[in-house]
């Protein structure tokens, strides 16, 4: 597949800006993930703000701030066994302040390692009962020897916050569509890099939209006690206005993309993907789970129950690299992050049209012809025929009275694509050109 | 299958009409259909009525009136090609006065014929689009020589009415079933003398009932404007009124007969029609299109949603004489309007009776010994046994139970069929014994 | 199967009290039923009362008390060839008193037998027409020589009462579960001394139990007139406050353990069963039908709606025995009740539990370790996992996450299990758990 020039311009920015945060000490408080912002934020227009350590989020306890400075496990020889200049994995995430010597025997319980995956450097966090430990490849714990090992973790805690970040591309419309990544992983590529990077591309691709019917809502923030932050700062405006809302995540693997359901099962959102499916697109569809996943499990807890799904292609536990250092740019491409923009961008096209619509002339049919929109060889384009096919005024003329006639606020274009026997994406220029002849409007106009 | 006396009356009364009113040059409006319903109501005792012209109906603007009084085309040698005195279908319907000679070439965009058909002359319109033309065979097309030809067409616009007509047969309750039908077209059988004639011969059907649970409507229009005139001045009164409707449209030509739903799709009409299909019955089942049709298109509009189906035998579009001069008693045959009329005025029995009916005694199972109601070989015959079979006391007991258990307002007779294993028509003598044991009563009366 | 001590104590208590309750001369009113009731209540605390004769119930009017003393019927040779002192099944229930000879022929039509069970004695009764006659084997009738006959029927009808008993087993909350079963015939096993006793046994079974949820209530009464006489006085109370009900009948023969569905078919108790047999126990599921059955007929009727399913082995009709002196102790076996109220039990176990519940912590996901919540190989027991398999704590977690992602009142424990690819079995501990640790609510409770 060749780029066109969006695509080329994406593929440099995520390079560019993959290199850049791949190395930080990154974590759920801190220097780190505050850093990452920042540089996201030179890439898109971030409000960063946050919630102060220490607040009541719901059935949590927001933690104090965690900040490193270095992390070094020395040897009985002096040689340096771990250290986070070498890569931030080798430290047990949240670790607290050590300086001590050990024996290895007592130094065993605070080591991390996989015995199945013996090359490979495990990500191991400890955010909620304080530790320390080391994680290192598995081939190397083996050949430690016995004696005394020194541990220096210059690290602590502090009175600070759990950042978060938002940004909005307005619509006609003050409904909402959710976009929203995490960005507390340190380290690792397509758990989770790719996804604030595929969450950026799109921002800049809807920024480019001549109309959004709906406004979008970007959320960066870190895993799980983040979208419970920002749930708490935002929740009932979510509520409030939200239509859809997307996760996204491990979006730089091979495999094509995969969608989880939302709880509700039935939103919107989750039928527009059951539809794509239906229509031969290359979409998996995952049922909803409240027993694995990222975000969306705080979105989809009962108290909100959100329509928010995710979007994935070779995701948790599907990947030997999963939680380890084996998930690099090995194995999450940036070619692949691209694609995973060009195919939400168009999900989300089509998201943001989807309805429902409300016909203003629904008593009778209307009379095509004197508001001239009877479909003719003339007027092909406009409607949506494909210029490489033959104009097949009739299957147009029958798709115009298929909207017309459901377009009720009951039906929405997923529903009359069905009765329509097409794709939403067959009927989108119809309803377009039916609203600019003043025949359709938007219910989510405001 | 030999006449009874009522098939016989039928005949004869549909045959002569038939004949009566096949040659008159009718339209949308002027004098042909105003004769015609005239003629009509020497039959059956219709109220006509009108929407004068230029009256803004929804999203139309009722025509002018339109009265022909004679076309001819005359060729280069004086011969007569066109004349609406051998068959009304030569003249563009709708096509304005003209007296002009004109070249061959000039002529062509003027006429219309069927390559695929050489020998039919096509019904063409043009109510909305001020033109004119001629139709005429294929063969007698290529045949025509340059030279000069002569189109005069003594025909005006005038301001008038768009004509409508109903009458009503009175039943216990103010609900209401409409049949409609339409009686625009000039000189075509099947399509659409057909549709009028048989609702002709279910009114006398209906009339002959001794009982009829609803109110019914018969209305005759010309198709789309006139059911929209229709519904401009009756469309409150049928929303807050109607059960149940069906238009009658291609009732005259071979195969069984078909029934198109409702938009509703489970309005109680498409139920039935559905319960007829699972037990065998000949009726063939169509889906709801807005696409194609007869004015159902207009009552099962958005905004007026009616619970209005169709029956037809061999549709618009399934037989070549669609819209030509093959449409004639050649395809459409008086026996099969007469077996139409037959087949829809036991659908309309089953319809009139079916629900929803509520048990008077709904705490326990009333004790039916006390009341006289339990079957018994007396009493086979007023439970609807049929006198040929071996009369099965413990059936029509179960009968009885599980007309009684689920008359609760909640279910018709076709939920509860379904719940007995058997046809509506086997309980409905059940339910007629239980009313007049004072144990069933109508939801439906007044 | 060997018993466990428990079993033990239910089989001997039922083995006596059958031996007790088969020989007395039951109907639905008078000496033999009263006797029968104070038996069962010497078993259990049984408040037992009544509705006078001649009281309008329903559609219905209680009929006068019967007792009858003695029925005897002798040859033209004096030789005795029926005495209820042998078997009660020979009177026809509710024969009115008679002293009279007469010739074979004038006796015929008051004889009853079985031409296909030439050996066995029907069971025969007429409550609410007054007549009388014998029930005898086929085979003795056909020895009968003629001759005059004589008829000695001391009986009599008097004002009494329909006599009905309850009791109740105090729960949580006052939400109920009926139990209900039916005490009136005279001398038959299977159908009906098996429904009383598996009663008997799931009193004092359920008795035991450390803690209820709902209160039950245990109904017993004469078949039909009795329960419609129950609904009479306590229909009203059950409406507001039944969560489910179960009849008892035909619970002591072969063949696996079967449950009718309420009328409702949708009802937490249908629902549970459909699951039970889902998950693969040995439960056939029967579809509600009005026209055969036990009380719920009564319960299920319109009026009412009562969500009042059926519990039956071998039911009515399905076997030789049925409404014949077949129908005893070689057909019906001690072995099966208790087995009938061991399965019972271990539903009742369930229909009690299966909510709805509500989460208490909703808005997002709560946060189990700080709570001592997060399952472990210390806590297994707690969390229900059987103690002969591996414990699996990724199991317990997704069973705790799925519990209260979906108790938000929406769904009850079996929606929840479905969820969860599990038994509601399998979640019970785990939602006591959750209970326990103030995480989880009955939405029953008072």
């Amino acid at each position: 597949m060749a780029y066109d020039m969006q695509q080329q311009d994406d593929h440099a920015r995520l390079d560019t800006l993959y290199d850049r945060l791949f190395p930080l000490m990154r974590s759920i408080t801190g220097d780190g993930i505050e850093q990452s912002l920042r540089i996201m934020a030179e890439a898109m227009p971030l409000d960063i703000f946050g919630v102060a350590s220490g607040t009541k989020v719901f059935d949590w306890e927001t933690p104090p701030q965690w900040n490193c400075r270095s992390a070094c496990l020395t040897g009985p020889d002096g040689a340096v066994i771990c250290d986070i200049g070498q890569s931030n994995l080798h430290l047990v995430n949240y670790s607290e302040g050590v300086d001590r010597e050990l024996t290895l025997e007592e130094l065993q319980p605070h080591l991390h390692s996989l015995p199945h995956l013996p090359d490979a450097v495990p990500y191991v966090t400890s955010y909620y009962n304080r530790a320390w430990g080391f994680c290192l490849s598995h081939n190397q714990r083996l050949a430690l020897k016995p004696g005394m090992y020194h541990v220096r973790i210059d690290a602590d805690f502090s009175s600070g916050r759990v950042p978060l970040a938002h940004t909005f591309l307005d619509g006609d419309s003050t409904r909402e569509i959710l976009i929203s990544s995490y960005l507390c992983h340190p380290s690792l590529a397509n758990n989770e890099l790719s996804g604030p990077l595929v969450l950026l591309g799109l921002y800049h691709r809807l920024k480019a939209w001549p109309r959004r019917r709906h406004r979008f809502r970007f959320v960066l923030n870190p895993e799980t006690i983040g979208s419970l932050c920002y749930l708490h700062l935002h929740g009932e405006e979510l509520m409030a206005r939200m239509d859809a809302g997307l996760v996204l995540t491990c979006l730089g693997g091979p495999g094509s993309l995969s969608y989880k359901s939302s709880r509700r099962e039935t939103a919107i959102v989750d039928r527009l993907a059951r539809h794509w499916q239906g229509q031969g697109q290359p979409l998996r569809l995952r049922a909803f789970t409240p027993t694995s996943g990222s975000d969306e499990r705080q979105y989809c807890s009962p108290g909100f129950n959100l329509p928010v799904g995710q979007f994935a292609r070779c995701a948790y536990g599907d990947y030997d690299g999963y939680h380890n250092s084996l998930d690099s740019k090995d194995f999450m491409t940036i070619e692949a992050l691209v694609q995973s923009v060009d195919e939400i961008e168009a999900f989300l096209k089509e998201l943001d049209m989807v309805g429902p619509w409300t016909n203003l002339a629904p008593y009778g049919e209307p009379q095509l012809g004197r508001r001239g929109l009877y479909p003719n060889i003339n007027s092909a384009a406009t409607w949506g025929a494909s210029s490489d096919e033959v104009f097949d005024g009739r299957k147009i003329l029958e798709r115009i009275l298929t909207v017309l006639n459901y377009s009720d606020g009951a039906h929405d274009l997923i529903a009359i694509a069905d009765k329509a026997g097409c794709a939403v994406r067959d009927v989108l220029p119809v309803v377009t050109r039916l609203e600019d002849g003043g025949l359709l409007k938007s219910t989510l106009e405001t």
